[in-house]
């Protein structure tokens, strides 16, 4: 992070619900500007510490996910690329997990809403106590990031697209560099849904969510071709996961989406025989922490996902 | 590994093709046997040090993906679970990666030939060199690894199944323990297609394809529900690639196997602007060492599927 430089606050309260080229910017920054942005969580505040599982199904959903934003920045047009160095984060130390009925990779087998609070240490970032069956540790990132598509009207903030937005990619933490597309003049750049822990795939729909601010960067590439976006890691991305290896469970057949939530589904089974948890647990404990991965995708008609669960949580 | 233990071999001469309940066994092994499997390559020797493109289109089909074996495990029954410990792989020290029109995650785009031969160091296994391009860190493994499945007939060495096969899960490597479910008496158990490097999803279709010998030992789990292959892993499984990072593009919509094809697609098309690589070499280097990972499948209608290429390849 420049030490030496004027660091701007976009505000929590200077937010936006959904993606629209049409709402004022907040603020007005020059290629090469550092921002902080201090970012509600994505129930917006709805969950606190004496939230219960039946809170979840009255959450109200024309209020979730806000992003703190939109920012112009100066000169950017369609066909440049806006670079984001992503510098670092300031947890709040509260968060929360759900299974959200009728949401999740899994929907259909978990049918009733649960949910899960956590307390964590926001200065060190030591790994989060999930009850007394494991201990998850952090990494900081963004859910949601993106600037806003050219296409007129009001986009839900839900579907990642071609601009970014819910890309929920669990790398984009402290360090790393992010590229993405301008669609219009200004960019346009809100971010938000702040997590301190997710797997690959974020499995049951929500991570450790949790409200934090994030200091960054933004830069311009003058027409730079760009299909979607495209990220660059400062360095290695699970070794807060990996130290003791994984318990790896596989779907096999001919569609990923069957072979990913069969993959899921049997490495909750396994949690659940091996590790004496109930179901929605191991689900929701699946997705703060496991990573779904494609372990080949040629040898047709079947391909193989598979689901790595990182040991190191159990010891 | 067991120094003290009777090792019996299993030479590459005693493989078949295809998996077929009715094959004979070429060995008996009680439960706890060590044994080392020699395994030709995928190609079954077809690719000499002077094989060249044109070579590829000729390659005999009905003779590739020999398996070693099959095994047959004293008391083994149906629904039970055989247990394979992975000890150690002794490479030869040649391998060839090839991309084969009509095979592969981009077939559509690479409709010709192409072949890459490796040497590497069979003792050290230090990072082979991909021309003067890159240099591709090794971890041996067996692509194909499984019991015969309870139908009868002879099933196609190609597809994976519920019974293992053609997983080319990279981790199945050195310390790994797999499970299989065992479906006719006897278990069967066969090994081959063995790669000195691959990455998540072998994306052209081809690793690192090199001929070794495994050692491994055979353990038998009674009454043990298990529906496709589980494994762990002794330890972390990224290390050997991870250090530099990660240059990430993602493939973003409502089909997992088009969002892959297009994190990879972008891929090569960025290592041949930054790189100044033929594309066909860019996509082969992307089977060997680059992770095909799902950052999010919960986003609906959109997924996220990134790949992970390995700065430290460049370094």
């Amino acid at each position: 992070m420049c030490k030496q430089c004027d660091i701007r606050t976009i505000h929590a309260l200077q937010h936006h619900f959904g993606w629209d080229n049409s709402i004022a910017p907040v603020l007005r920054a020059t290629p090469g500007d550092w921002l902080e942005f201090d970012c509600h969580d994505s129930s917006n505040g709805y969950f606190k510490h004496d939230s219960v599982a039946a809170d979840v199904s009255a959450m109200p959903f024309d209020k979730i996910n806000p992003v703190s934003g939109p920012v112009y920045v100066e000169g950017a047009q369609p066909g440049d690329v806006l670079k984001v160095t992503i510098d670092s984060f300031k947890p709040s130390g509260f968060g929360w997990t759900a299974n959200i009925p009728g949401f999740g990779l899994l929907a259909d087998q978990f049918t009733e809403p649960a949910l899960q609070l956590w307390q964590y240490d926001s200065a060190a970032l030591t790994p989060a106590a999930f009850g007394e069956y494991a201990r998850v540790p952090l990494k900081p990132f963004a859910g949601t990031i993106g600037v806003a598509p050219a296409e007129a009207g009001r986009h839900s903030v839900v579907p990642p697209r071609r601009v970014g937005g819910n890309l929920d990619i669990r790398d984009l933490a402290a360090g790393t560099v992010l590229y993405l597309p301008v669609e219009v003049e200004g960019a346009l750049f809100s971010i938000g849904d702040t997590h301190a822990a997710q797997g690959d795939g974020e499995v049951c729909g929500t991570a450790i969510e949790s409200a934090m601010s994030v200091t960054l960067k933004l830069d311009l590439i003058k027409n730079e071709k760009l299909a979607t976006p495209r990220f660059s890691t400062p360095g290695p991305v699970t070794r807060h996961l990996d130290g003791m290896g994984y318990e790896v469970c596989t779907g096999i057949g001919n569609d990923l989406m069957q072979a990913a939530r069969d993959a899921v589904s049997r490495t909750v089974d396994w949690l659940c025989a091996t590790h004496q948890m109930p179901a929605e647990d191991a689900y929701m404990l699946c997705s703060v922490c496991g990573d779904l991965r494609i372990s080949e995708i040629v040898d047709a008609p079947n391909w193989v996902v598979s689901f790595y669960f990182p040991k190191i949580v159990f010891a």
